[in-house]
């Protein structure tokens, strides 16, 4: 367990999914073709520059479709590789490795291209200001890609409905933010209570309000500045962009004092990170 | 059932599943503050051209979260939208339309994102050649994800390794394609063999062994318009070209004379369809 | 959806398991020696008083088995009731009523027991503090049981150990509180902190490191006030009292001033609440 | 196996579920923390008198959250503990401790609270009877909850609807106690048929009937006395008193010379056995 | 709920799980080819004699496929019917009904060949003895396989491992009868107690231990009647022949006096009945 | 993996489900009585003539019950047995090898079973033409059972609907055999496609139309002849005989020339192999 790792919970119940949806009913019709005996050695080789993630749900895969296929990991989900990197390394029968790739490698792929895609905004904000994600992840594996938000560096937002408390201006219609927040702490100390302020005006009010955080939706970097500075010098609420943040626009965001920009891409158009394996040998 | 309809078993389970992992252990702590009782009409509305492709899932979401939501749906999959397209409407209770709505737009985003961009490979190929899809599929959404990829104009490719033969290097190995298709046809009847060829002289072998589909792998143009010139007027085999296929190339190789081109970006890298949940009326 | 309702997700897939676990593989032999037809109304009546929770569960358990049961609720998840008071009634197949009976029961009795045993503390604390649960819930029904308590009147501490920090001697050996909180909150922003402090010192420690929350474990009321104290007119962190608090303490450590006693009786050791099923009348 | 032991396979899926509850979607976020590579051994440590159970569950719950724990359990399940006593102890990664710790000992107390409080009903009764269970059961842990009971020395009535025959007076309206005995003897031969009986007439009719046991509901001690003079010296049936028993009145129950006593208490009110797990090294 | 309908919960699971199997990960791909909107109606009707069971397994599938199908059923579980007869129609989407098709017939003519060759044994039995099932079941189907034995007149015998003790010369081994009946009464009160006798020697120790019910393993019709005899006028035990009892033998069988006839082959090797869906009319 | 192996995602969810439906919820009641440590040794062998299938569910079924049971398997799936042969055996607890006993032995019988019967058509066929399977599966099982097809020298027909395109009468109605098949060419490229010909003149009109394979439908083996004559020398369309073919007419409908015949009865009524498990020493 560190901090980038997914629940392996999730990771054996993805994992299980994935391989009956790509071999039920009549199995891999192709590996069965293959003499019998056959053993291979096999290496997960990134093509591309980019942040590794997802190697648990890779492990488990060649887990779940052969525990005797003999497994040699050497980059740890979170780590930097370049063109030509071997990630890892698979050694037994050529059928097990043949018919546990492909499921493997979407893990690896589309984890890791996550994981990528966070790590340009991440240096594109210059440590100026923390990237996290949002809910607009894939359905069914969001565990998998805050996994992998964390390995690219960046922060997890609330993790579903239930972590924390949002209020926008559905929630705060007929109450105002001071109110709508007074009444979450009521209902539900402790927990993290955040705003959305779709306007300066709304700023003020919820600075007032005591809120924890703060989501600037879709201002303006100068506007963005501009809650900066009423914030002052005070440690709260911390303060958050959202809304159509780009590669292109992220660090003039992130220049302005703010402390977290949210991104939705990272989860829901982050492009795969391109990796392959390569069998090195076949006995 | 229409041909772009992703399997309803297949659609329950991953709405199940999506929903749990956004509302448990304690369901949406914010729509429980709002006062009991609010009524709501929201609108799917697209933000950006595209096609779209999901609906059932949307529909399914908001069912299980409360069936007494009235839903009027009023793009099929597969439909193209312009920014501003209202693309259905809910009616009924406020929270459970809070409750649904990043799930429902999880799924509607993710799969007219795959839609979208199936459709603008479709268009860039001009109907010389048909866009298909491969495995390279989010893990646990390939039902879904195919089905979109229907929705935008393309083709499937094998569902998954139970569904037809596809012959690579590692499998003709020893034995060499002739008796590699021979051996696929004793054992799998009436199955479609697929081989790949990384040469032109595969190509020949494997034109010579009756393959009903040869895969083109990592080609350029001209390698291309010779093995479709090498199968002359037959209308067998298939000719399908693969690997790193973009916008940018898709037309010159669909002009090649080849039948079909694979795209894996399909399913891998699409970026989301952009759609919105307005808010029309709170009452 | 009201603030003491479970996730509805939680529900269905918690009576699907008890029915299945009530009824397999013969299903019910007795019911199956009724005359066929028979018709019945049969009323869930309060044996004792208390507070009623786990209606959605009835009701779902009802709707599982015979869809075409009437269910007619009276009573709303966080009321009152007393010893004869009717919470709801069923109208349909005596057999119908028979299966359902034990498991529907089963639910309400339980989770009315947690509702009940939890306002039992609330009372006890007179408003002066407030009373809230703990992960020491029944495995499985961790949902269900956090929903109780709200239902009693109780508030929800972290859900699980994904929803929030809880820095405790074992987290922090080795670099002292100011360092965890800064850790925690640099890898973890807008999340709830909280601290554990067994001593004064600790107390100390963590309101200097400006945790959002302190638990203060196993201390007395006088220790607990002297906490109160160092905070003074500070709206944070919030300070819990925890460990071994019963009815008979509680209103002790409520006069403190202290804002939260954790119980972790509440769902570990609740005894149920008596609801019977009568019937009615048999036709 | 042993007579106390749970079925496996209720033991895997109860642990899978309760580890899913608290860990997804981030995972541990305070454990993710810890400096990487802490190892650590811990113990199992009563806090109280008591007698163990669920010991499948606790090792179970390793088992799932890190194979690589070392285990150590030295009670078994039905033995007794005081306070002090180490049940086992585990060792390994510390996250890994900490991660498994609070889902463990759910299982731990619950399961030990239902066999010491079994226990307690059966020293109670001085041998003179058996103690046994209901169907008033959690509800999705009925397996684990029934072989608590038998740790703690009790027995166990029917385990669901399916497994033997309970006519009670809505069963019998309109045929009478000699009728529906036989009836359910034609439709389940060889399974056991009770009855319920509600008054001494109706025990008589049962005798008559030749039920295998008669349920003797919500009768006096007196009353139970005289059903006994009534079955006399033959060995059948069974007599079983039910109804509101505890553990001030099931000596005088007991000393009727009924057969079996049964108390819904034992699963649906029993107090948790306090267990805590100590920290005993970190490395 | 009739005496012959199988548990519902164990119906929705089995039609779920057919229905993945029947159809992901692309659905139908031949039904997609229809032109949308064509309606149908459709007959279930039986090529062959005997018996219908599975009616509600049908059902479900296609309320699972689509709600919108109308289902007209007329012929309950354990009826019987001829070359010819209607057992129920479909009205609604050719598409739905198509793609349900397979699945409702296998589930109605499995299960219906169950209850048919149930029939059959039944009647060759003259009355004079029950016909009842073993654990010899499908791997997942038990439930409504035995189901299908009630609804072909046959009864149940234990549903699994749980319900009830049968002792065989592994479990008696090193103890005797005797010893093992007194100790499974003593751990199991009221549970149905048998013993399974090779011998007539066992016979008579078996009686002589009040056995519930003694199993005549693989004896002669001579053997069976003098073990009959045995017994003499008592109730109890009642005796069970178990062995290779065919349709050719069983009368012999049954005319020995003995209570009930096991036949594994009624679950294991049942031949289907021959039943078809005709579509009536296309729309 | 080899050509008859299941997908061992169908082995590893088939068993936990047997298992459970086998043990819950007391486990199994008599198995408890023994006395606790004691060893066995034990062995499956044939009783009578056949091939075996479902060694991988037999196999894990003892994993899941017990790992630490040792297992030595001596007859691969595909292999003939005579009675006696001994298939392979288990060394480990009599009590967990009682437990897992029937499950294993059910997979096994059946599985077997169609394997076995499957090896009788395909000799009765003599090598003239192929034997394959269809759809009409035991529902939850057929994965399984096409393992045991192959396993028993038969072929499989499609896995299920989503795997190749099969043109019946409702599908052509409207438009004729040329137009169907071009369309479906047309939406799956690639993808076998299969005409159903109840009539010679459908025979010339599916030839004419380029389909992959016809299904020639309850047609008399001097129908099959002339079809097969209509098809002359060409390696395309293969042609199947399909409807009510039994180990009677097998080798009449081979000795057409035709490519394949379907048998349903395969896996909806194919006796088991009778196979026992013998102790063969208890320690």
């Amino acid at each position: 367990m560190s901090a980038v790792d997914p629940p392996i919970t999730a990771v054996r119940e993805a994992v299980t999914r994935a391989l009956i949806e790509d071999l039920e009913p009549l199995g891999d019709v192709t590996s069965a073709l293959l003499p019998p005996g056959q053993q291979a050695t096999a290496a997960f080789v990134a093509r591309e520059e980019g942040v590794v993630a997802g190697g648990s749900c890779a492990l488990e895969t060649f887990r779940q479709v052969d525990p005797d296929v003999e497994i040699q990991w050497r980059v740890d989900d979170g780590a930097a590789v370049d063109p030509g990197t071997e990630i890892g390394r698979v050694i037994g029968s050529l059928a097990s490795i043949l018919i546990a790739e492909r499921t493997a490698l979407n893990f690896l792929c589309h984890l890791s291209g996550v994981a990528s895609y966070t790590r340009r905004f991440v240096r594109a904000a210059h440590g100026d200001a923390r990237i996290w994600d949002t809910r607009k992840t894939t359905p069914g594996l969001r565990a998998l890609e805050k996994a992998a938000v964390r390995a690219g560096g960046g922060r997890n937002h609330r993790g579903n409905l239930s972590e924390w408390v949002l209020l926008k201006d559905n929630h705060i219609a007929g109450m105002g933010i001071t109110e709508a927040v007074a009444r979450a702490r009521e209902r539900w100390p402790a927990r993290t209570v955040q705003v959305e302020a779709d306007t300066l005006a709304q700023v003020d009010e919820a600075l007032a309000a005591d809120a924890d955080i703060v989501l600037l939706d879709n201002m303006t970097p100068e506007q963005v500045a501009t809650a900066v500075q009423k914030r002052g010098g005070a440690r709260r609420p911390l303060l958050e962009v959202s809304g159509g943040v780009t590669l292109q626009t992220v660090s003039r965001y992130a220049g302005t004092g703010v402390d977290l920009i949210s991104v939705g891409a990272l989860t829901h158009s982050a492009p795969i990170l391109d990796i392959g394996l390569d069998i090195v040998e076949v006995r």
